[in-house]
């Protein structure tokens, strides 16, 4: 009908990063929106300040002074309309087609795609298993000449869930630092905690070397394309003059509102703290029958987030087995998806466990044992 | 406090090209968005289609039925996040640093700062007193060799409130048909229309030739950040595959799906009705005003749009005179603003009557013609 997902009848799609239908908060957020309308009356719905209106940046000050290592400056925020098109943006103001960008590896791959549209070249920046190498990450700034960013996603990522440490998110901004190479830190999953708070963002440690795109896609609703950026105040002037936001006066305004109403009456507060108890459960579910059904798999729980990221034996390709797994009735998405250049063979692929109940994960995880068991028919 | 609008004490400002805040339809809008949120529920709220959700793309077919030359087919639209979000994504489709696009002189002032931040060549098109020359803007891009597009404002335009004649329509579709250059139709004002229906789209005439930049900023509210686009459905599957449409489910799914409820309940053309007879009212406010005040001033009542663009005598320049205005208490846009290349003296203005009443109207013209008068002091 008027969605994007399309579920196929009979398959258990572990492939979806939506959120839990259910737990999208349709009553409250007509409440907020009516209260925005009820309070700011015409000027909720005419031409808004370039960076977003003053409710909501204050509200994000604050709410980030609680879930973040530091409380940004009004000046420092700019509220976009999503973490993609904040990505875009981002990429407009920064890049030129042919320059270069490194991306983490493995990394969200509709990031690679939004990256790929502006014609620039991407590069893997040097990782091991923890994730990305800040000392060689230099290293190959200094040989590469002009780099126009480094993109990843240090907390809670997509697709493996995991967090880079605290030494290496140090040593990465300092690496921004010293290079003059922004990084761009996709944060999309920091109210999805599920082991106590989430690691101190990149930009909380550098304001003025790292750009944190935000996000209420995966913390109140998709539908409703609004996020946040912040940065340096020079650079958040530069994104408001952008022509196109400058005409429209800011880039969603009236939602912005709706949601300075959500933030502030505490349904913001309430509905993430409900949806946080939910998706821990939904994790726990699948990375328990996961590890029932999957006997070979291997895998860390994610502290945060929305993703299984598993490793199936290296024998295994999984772009290869997922034929026979949506013959078994389980779908995912095989890993070479999140790569920039791709191995032969990735044994890896990412379980979403945001969309489908806990019924719903546990039969997929049996499925996929079954689809990986038959996958060497007798001979 | 929220808004982009600031009022400067004691100046009865003719320059914002805002929409009067009374006709803002703040109660029918929270009706919709309660509506939209009652029958969609969840799906309101979740990823949407890049294209726009199908509810609202089949009643903008509907509506386009009515009030243009043709009716689209529902993969000839892609819903945008304003007009500017469209062109800014648009210009990002269709040029790289270094190409040229010929633009309309005079044409709206801040197209020309999105298209500047993709770095392209600004070239305006040959015109006379009338609009664009087809004729000889084909020969222009025949000696430019690459022309990426070609932007305009051919109805209720702005800043003029001129629409480009019938015949000079078909033949610049012509062109772009001939050249294969797209002509960019930027179609804001057509429904703010006070003598009959609006002229047919140049989209109309050439569904293959053009893309057409509509919008809900003039007919509903600017603060929505809600648009479309009508172009050849290759087109729009081009839009739609960009990585941040794809990555975000279209650009602004739950708004979308609220003025879906807007139009089909019937609360759209009763507002576009309304809100027409109250521009219609403005709009002879000012031009009786300025006639009566501002003698010295030529210019020819716009049949549609929010604009009234005056000549002065030509030893004026109206960026001079800006400044004795203020002091007597009136703003306008000068209308070296409009160009692409300002000749060194423009006797232009632009005055807005979408604002303010009718009573500041009056008082702004009768200033202006104030102001106009002391400009020689008696030596």
């Amino acid at each position: 009908m008027t969605i994007q997902f399309i579920g196929r009848p009979g398959i258990v799609d572990l492939g979806w990063g939506h959120p839990d239908p259910e737990s999208l908060p349709v009553t409250q957020w007509a409440a907020a929106n009516a209260s925005a309308l009820g309070r700011y009356g015409w000027a909720a719905l005419t031409y808004g300040a370039g960076p977003g209106p003053a409710p909501l940046v204050d509200w994000l000050c604050a709410r980030m002074a609680e879930t973040d290592g530091r409380r940004p400056d009004p000046a420092e925020v700019f509220v976009t309309g999503g973490a993609s098109q904040g990505l875009e943006l981002v990429t407009s103001v920064l890049t030129q087609p042919g320059d270069t960008v490194l991306v983490d590896t493995p990394t969200y791959h509709l990031a690679l795609r939004v990256l790929a549209d502006h014609r620039i070249h991407l590069v893997a920046a040097p990782v091991d298993d923890i994730g990305m190498l800040p000392a060689a990450t230099e290293e190959l700034i200094g040989r590469l000449g002009r780099v126009a960013f480094v993109y990843l996603v240090p907390t809670f990522s997509n697709p493996t869930g995991a967090s880079l440490p605290a030494d290496r998110r140090r040593a990465l901004v300092g690496v921004g630092a010293r290079t003059g190479v922004p990084v761009v830190e996709d944060d999309t999953y920091r109210e999805l905690s599920y082991a106590g708070p989430a690691p101190d963002s990149l930009w909380s440690l550098d304001g003025d070397a790292v750009i944190r795109l935000g996000s209420f896609s995966k913390s109140v609703a998709p539908g409703l394309r609004l996020g946040w950026i912040t940065a340096a105040a020079p650079f958040v002037r530069r994104l408001a003059d952008r022509g196109f936001v400058d005409s429209g006066g800011g880039v969603n305004h009236a939602v912005a509102l709706a949601m300075a109403e959500f933030g502030s009456s505490g349904a913001y507060a309430r509905h993430v703290d409900a949806i946080r108890d939910r998706y821990r459960e939904r994790r726990d579910a699948l990375a328990g029958a996961v590890r029932r059904h999957v006997e070979a798999a291997e895998f860390t729980v994610p502290d945060g987030g929305w993703f299984l990221w598993a490793r199936l034996p290296s024998t295994v390709d999984t772009e290869v087995l997922l034929d026979r797994a949506e013959r078994a009735g389980v779908a995912y998405l095989p890993g070479a998806r999140f790569y920039v250049d791709p191995p032969s063979t990735v044994d890896f692929l990412r379980l979403s466990f945001s969309m489908l109940g806990t019924a719903e994960l546990i039969e997929g995880a049996r499925r996929l044992g079954r689809a990986l068991a038959e996958r060497q028919p007798a001979g």
